[in-house]
């Protein structure tokens, strides 16, 4: 397997001017030192979880959040180090880029520290396979796309046996870090890792890097993963080609899935770059509690108020996780999902189902049955980008206005629909200026955890919507990111999961869905498609950047230093020998901001959770 | 229906840049004045056809070659003229280049000069509705993609209402000259209506140019066609990250079924450009008489041998013409399409197949057959872009590996396919600077072609593999691109067709495919993908051009012209007066030369036909 790797490539004229791209770096880290300084210790950000999370991770739970700041001070030699670095997840564009960072920061410090990269992804993990990262190896791969460097398998380190491996695979290479690359399931593994890594004594730290093109990784410490930027990017690109062809030509309505995972970030930045006439996101769904015929309905109605306005085609977005948030259609999948658990065949699942499924079931066209049967992923939700969603709503909706067209309620031409899934053709794109630097960045990042010597945390880059010099690195603890799932059960009784780093929805309460919001009247009328064009790599849209990163409030990072500046600064103002008038007005001012920061954190406030 | 074209549009920030670019002309045109040259008059490049063309078409047959080229004269002021123009064709990136070329020559002619567009396509010319070019009207549309500015409708103007509804619009709007964007089967219908309105004593001059994204409207006078270059680059982007995603995750085989229709040049340019592990030629495989077990073999074949490598991802690469060139699926669209004809309905065509048409017919899945019963297309041709040959190919492989797998032929592990359709996704792109210069060029040369009063002809643009500063200008009689199909109706019958403009399919003697051919065992087995990466419009890779263009022998209109150059000469060496030892020179070297063209140019040598 080893032969794959290392084979000559053939690079396009673009590729290799690619790989002569320096990334930007923000400053505190282009300096010749780079010093760490704490924060305070961290909780988690869902107070409930807090007591399940603290007992299962007694190594690693409260760990303080690191700043990354340039400093002056020369320190003490950096000690050889030996790494290792695998990808984990689905192949995300700027993964390669992590690798390169981690690799220029490593040799910087000391040239005989060794960055040896897992061959085959986890698999290569659990047998030791690995490649010496050299310059020669990384010579093709800057700033190009996919992880065919090194290459992926599964995304899970986390049955016993794989855990076992990776320990011993770290402690027979001796590696002093491992770095892992990948989404929420990815850095849950990780956080898991590191715990029990630590449990043993073993000396190899566990840092995690966020990459995964969903952007359903993001929390208080990641504004973004790596790979979102690049994909939004592409998939806005064919978008609106689409948009573009069905205005030419005034005859279809194109039903686009695209990929994301159980979140609709990226439908939802898609939609914001190309103007579609509609976006249905799951998290819109799963909130309003809508069934596959208000769906359809919704479809049909904006069908039909566009043909009295004489217009025949449309662009319809929908996530590939809409299936699960539809509610019926994810009760449906639970049950098979249940019945697979208890063993029973896949030909014999449909005479299992409870009455209700079974009748839905029976109402769904033959090829949408086969693929909700398909065995369900290692994660527990089903094979979301086999299940053609958008043709079962085409097919849906054909079938409503031909019933409204004999009930004379619809009046116009008929209606035609094209179905197309995007997902793979950008999944391998060139990365973005952004997803290079973003990346790299990480990357060096990884390399300052490692050197301060810190477990189980992820590396993060903040202030990403400034410019790359502005941006704040620092590394926050995996179990601050993790939360506990319940379900109720029916009759009071509820289960608890596992405690997990989750994958985060699209906040309906956020600044990018109100933006949506506002525009989505217009947008479904107007046409006022916008085309953000072909990727660039230079000219003026080259540094462009997702407009939900743009408009979202980020950089808690840079606030939680900035709440500590001011914490230190109450302290040196109210030193012992300060006034009486000083210390009272402190005190005051301190009750009533602990009064209020009280209600607010209590189990019972209602606002919204933080992003 | 005309309030949808002057809505606002909201343009991207690389739109707006893009709506900047002035596109490169040609030297000849970068004057203040333009002259025309005639060659000699024109035959077909099909002998055998000339003479029933030349009796169809009296008025339009046998026209000179022109050429146009810079002056110094100043002629005479230009008189006002009033043109219409008309998208036919499908949606080609480049198209509203050529509404600006157009609109640009003619108000620097004479400001007083009209420019109507047909809202709507072909509808719009029968009623009449056009909308009055102007700067403003094409602000928003400067090298942009989509026909969306006026819109397209059908793709002919065929049936007599149709050709005397144009014929009345023409008249009533008093047109000069109409000019016709589409592909071959829209430059068909530019001939027959030159030839109509010339008889009719209509002063309105029809003009064609060569618009269409198939790349399949090539020949001697026409070197690519509008749109081609853009499509392959996009394509090629997207199944270049197809390539790296599968070798990222090295589990998937993705089948790609591209745009293109009946001939393969999309096909063979992406694979040039993205090197793919396989591509399977329409024109390869109709030449070879591959039937669908052929293909299904090849295939197998070589999934077996790259797992006997322990690779088990691949890409390959399927026109979407390539149903019609598999002898026995051509047969059975064949037959499906006469019982059309004949009125027979879609539920009862399976039942009155031949014996041996309905044995294939039942062997396929239903999914394939349902598609195969669509109503085909208005030019009698499958509906391509609706057969999923990718999927059918794919379940095929499938099938035979696991009974390879049985026997014990097959060792490997399981084949896995995931099966896409890349085609809308790239038809509205934002054309590339190629596009951009061609179609503004394109669109000036119609305006020069209407000012020396000619009918009938296409606007050509030549030598475009060099700068566009060299690129030569000419106009070539549609009938002179013109052929007659014969099909042979068994016992020893024949018939023959309507002269038209065919579409073009891949020269399986050209130089990209050869350099395929050369290449093909390689991008098989040694995975060399390259990535040209998304379509730049700055830096160095912005002004690259297809690979199929770069490499072949073209220039023809340029060489035709060195030819009259030649005989000039001659003529003017030997005048009378010259000397017998030069005249005897000159008879024994023209007899020589005039013997060997007698051999090659007669119906008997089979030689290549030109390109």
């Amino acid at each position: 397997m080893d032969s794959d790797y290392g084979v000559p490539r053939e690079l396009s004229d673009l590729q290799k001017l690619r790989a002569e791209y320096i990334p930007n770096l923000p400053s505190c880290l282009q300096g010749s030192s780079v010093g760490v300084e704490f924060g305070d210790r961290t909780t988690t950000s869902d107070p409930s979880s807090d007591h399940v999370i603290r007992r299962l991770f007694p190594h690693t739970y409260g760990q303080p959040l690191a700043h990354f700041l340039a400093t002056s001070a020369k320190g003490p030699d950096a000690p050889i180090i030996r790494v290792g670095v695998v990808f984990c997840g689905r192949q995300s564009p700027g993964g390669h880029n992590v690798v390169w960072g981690l690799y220029e920061a490593i040799k910087a410090h000391n040239s005989k520290s060794v960055l040896l990269g897992f061959v085959g992804g986890t698999d290569g993990l659990f047998a030791q396979k690995t490649l010496e990262i050299t310059d020669d190896v990384l010579s093709t791969y800057k700033n190009q796309g996919g992880f065919d460097m090194l290459g992926r398998t599964k995304d899970q380190i986390r049955t016993s046996e794989q855990v076992n491996a990776a320990l011993i695979a770290c402690q027979t290479l001796q590696l002093n870090g491992l770095v892992i690359i990948g989404g929420s399931t990815s850095n849950t593994d990780a956080a898991q890792l590191s715990e029990i890594f630590a449990e043993a004594g073993c000396v190899t730290k566990v840092v995690g890097v966020p990459v995964t093109l969903n952007g359903d990784l993001k929390n208080q410490f990641v504004e973004t993963s790596v790979g979102f930027d690049t994909i939004c990017k592409v998939n806005s690109q064919l978008i609106s080609n689409m948009c573009t062809d069905a205005l030419s030509a005034e005859k279809y309505y194109y039903f686009i899935r695209l990929m994301g995972r159980k979140a609709s970030h990226v439908a939802l930045e898609c939609a914001l770059q190309s103007h579609p006439n509609m976006v249905i996101l799951g998290e819109d769904v799963a909130g309003s509690k809508l069934t596959i015929f208000d769906i359809t309905k919704q479809i049909c109605d904006a069908v039909q108020t566009r043909a009295e306005q004489d217009k025949y085609h449309g662009v319809i977005l929908i996530p590939e996780g809409l299936v699960e948030s539809i509610p019926e259609l994810y009760a449906l999948l639970q049950e098979i999902n249940a019945l697979y658990k208890q063993g029973v065949s896949t030909e014999k699942i449909p005479a299992k189902l409870s009455p209700w499924a079974s009748a839905l079931f029976e109402f769904l066209p033959p090829f949408f049955k086969k693929q909700l049967l398909l065995l369900p992923e290692s994660d527990d939700s089903a094979q979301l980008s086999q299940i053609e969603m958008e043709k079962l709503l085409a097919q849906l909706v054909e079938t409503e206005i031909i019933k409204r067209t004999k009930e004379g309620t619809y009046k116009g031409k008929k209606f035609n629909a094209i179905c197309h899934f995007f997902g793979y053709q950008a999944r391998g794109s060139l990365p973005s200026n952004f997803d290079c630097d973003y990346a790299f960045t990480l990357g060096q990042v990884c390399y300052h955890i490692l050197a301060a010597g810190l477990n189980g945390y992820m590396a993060t880059v903040t202030n990403l919507k400034n410019h790359a010099s502005k941006w704040r690195c620092g590394a926050a603890p995996l179990t601050a990111m993790m939360s506990v799932k319940r379900w109720s059960r029916g009759s009071g009784a509820s289960s608890i999961g596992k405690p997990a780093i989750n994958p985060v929805k699209v906040d309906l309460n956020g600044k990018a869905y109100e933006l949506l919001n506002q525009n989505a009247a217009k947008f479904l009328s107007d046409d006022i498609y916008r085309n953000p064009g072909p990727l660039q790599f230079s000219g003026p849209s080259a540094d462009s950047k997702t407009i939900t990163l743009c408009v979202e409030d980020q950089d808690y990072m840079g606030r939680i230093k900035e709440l500590q500046e001011y914490l230190d600064k109450v302290r040196s103002f109210v030193k012992p020998g300060c006034s009486q008038d000083v210390l009272k007005a402190a005190l005051s001012s301190m009750a009533s901001v602990t009064d209020v920061l009280s209600v607010m954190t209590s189990p019972s406030f209602s606002g919204h959770q933080p992003m």
